[in-house]
């Protein structure tokens, strides 16, 4: 199936995507009466005396905005609000077929991060959380950042988190089939960007010591110019032996990549290098850092992509429709590291521990049973973190 | 039924009334793959090609935000974002239910007219059109002017034009019974905030001369102090003999008395200095006016309320679907007087002449199929004055 082409006719067909239903019938002059106008003022009034009232009598405790600037759609790039709208609209409808999320695309006409904030800030009355996307970095952590701070709904920004779940997930099991522990490894994050950021920190927090991480200048490392204070703040926590060099030299004796940069950027003799029983998260698309053959070929053990062709796919959809479900499911105030982490142990998890081998490391995106134990385990770990309200 | 007691039940059991939902169905990986990654870049780079491409692509052309600050919501006054949330989904619901509009609730946390002004374009690249609803005068004005000024897609505030619209068409049709032409009538507005204002400028448009809006503090006239700019400017347009007084004083020969105001500020003794065969609109809520009963008792010859329990209800449903209907079904760049005008001919349309009485100057709101017919005239309006973009 040429996919571009059938995406076009199917757009063209149902002319986007979402659709805003009712969720009661409006057909005699008591359905009008209730729903609206004079008995809407009763429900009104009720969240006027109390504010938590809202959740009780409106679809906000369900609502979720997927927001965007349009600046770093899929490999797309700054392509803009509205050309970022069919995006948008896939990732509200999967919200609601993977976890009866109600999520609806705000495309902002902006790249300011003050006016960013300030917009989502304004609009978030109406919504029990909020789903920032393809926000370019280094722009998208100051926004989910300050974001955090100053709301009491839970932001997330799914490229970032999102992704880093997943490959913790895929890590975990890989780590079972080769009898590796988190503190013991050495990882080289290659891609610096929103997910590689996330990624980093995510292992970091889960127990890796070792973990280098890569961009197009090479190693970052403390003391490094010429790149921007994200990716230094990066070196900060990564890199203990502040090692400098290029990708090829902090793979030596690694024992995991996770690549989200650049197609075919790994090559076989740089694989050689690394520790027996590497394990390979490439993610460039549509084309990965090294295709799963080669890597194989090289002595890969465990090899997860992108692409849904191969086995392995590291795919958000296994990660947001649960994370928000279960953060709204106890009205959470925030989407912390604990329930990032309990997020992926569930999706890892999913592999039952027969079924674990290195062509199956992470599960079927498409299982809509996952999000439900996705979510039961993040809101367990909100309720544990005391950030849940419910 | 207690319409409070039963509406907050039913609020209670659906949570809300607004669902999003997906057009498409997602099951397979072929599904995904076309909603989403890999296939969604093609519609993507189609709109980055040429923007408007994003009406063929995407849900934008349907897509109504119903945009609040709280201010005004119902009779409840400035009641907050949250509080007023259950109106804007009401809203949104009967937008569905009525013309296929599919409209999302925008509850804003600010007053502040610069913010609203700002915040409402920068989320406007997903959206088709704007409802402003439940926003206070006189901020609700000057918001509305400079949306329509600085968007090209139809910018409407619901509580204005909605109720003007109704309340002309109800004035074409009761003219039909009484013989009297719109150029020879005595009005008057009394009440001049949004909808008064509004009411006040679409009849001015229709061909009404002598208009004269009354306030708290009395008939507006050119000169008149401690009334604000929105009020000065009204009597700049209307009250073409500049007379002062009460309202009483308006009255004494008028053929027409429209009430947004207050419950029982019209009285019988008034009501007697009216021309014959005077029309009165009183929609004051939930107690009009004058009780129609009273009105009948004192000469008028035709009365409407807001009142579902009485014959002639002035409801912005009937209004609001089929404008909007019709504007986007054209992607008129806004919302015109003429557009405006043939939507009241259209609704008025709907009474046949044989059904024409008294009691039945305005259609029943619950009829589903006035919106269409509305929405017709609108994007004719629309194509005939120059608006329509197709």
């Amino acid at each position: 199936m040429n996919y571009f082409e059938e995406s076009l006719k199917l757009h063209e067909r149902s002319v986007g995507k979402v659709e805003v239903v009712s969720k009661i019938k409006v057909e005699t002059r008591d359905d009008l009466s209730l729903a609206y106008s004079p008995g809407v003022a009763e429900p009104c009034r009720k969240i006027h005396e109390n504010e938590e009232n809202v959740y009780k009598y409106t679809s906000k405790g369900n609502l979720v905005a997927v927001v965007t600037d349009g600046t770093a759609v899929l490999g797309l790039g700054d392509i803009g609000p509205k050309a970022g709208m069919p995006v948008m609209e896939g990732k509200a409808i999967l919200f609601k077929e993977f976890a009866g999320v109600d999520a609806f695309p705000i495309c902002l006409d902006t790249k300011n991060v003050d006016e960013i904030v300030k917009t989502v800030k304004l609009i978030s009355p109406g919504f029990g959380g909020i789903n920032l996307e393809d926000i370019g970095a280094p722009r998208c952590f100051e926004i989910e950042e300050r974001l955090k701070k100053e709301l009491d709904i839970p932001v997330f920004h799914d490229d970032q988190h999102g992704t880093a779940i997943v490959v913790l997930a895929g890590l975990i099991n890989a780590l079972k089939l080769v009898g590796k522990k988190m503190k013991d490894l050495k990882v080289v994050v290659n891609g610096a960007g929103a997910a590689g950021t996330a990624i980093a920190k995510l292992l970091l927090s889960t127990g890796v010591k070792n973990l280098i991480a890569c961009d197009k200048v090479g190693i970052l490392y403390r003391g490094i110019e010429n790149v921007d204070d994200a990716k230094k703040a990066l070196a900060e926590v990564t890199n203990p032996d502040n090692i400098q060099g290029t990708m090829a030299d902090a793979l030596v004796g690694a024992d995991v990549f996770i690549g989200v940069s650049a197609p075919g950027i790994l090559k076989t003799e740089m694989v050689k290098t690394m520790n027996k029983d590497a394990i390979v998260f490439a993610m460039a698309n549509p084309v990965p850092e090294i295709m799963p053959d080669e890597a194989k070929a090289a002595g890969v053990k465990v090899i997860g992509t992108g692409r849904s062709d191969f086995p392995n796919q590291i795919n958000n959809v296994l990660v947001f429709p649960g994370v928000f479900r279960g953060a709204l499911d106890v009205r959470a105030k925030e989407i912390n590291e604990e329930m990032k982490i309990a997020a992926a142990y569930a999706i890892a998890n999913i592999v039952k521990e027969e079924e674990l081998s290195s062509e199956n490391v992470i599960p079927f995106a498409l299982d809509k049973t996952i999000a439900l134990k996705v979510a039961d385990a993040v809101a367990k770990a909100a309720r544990e973190t005391g950030v849940a309200r419910i």
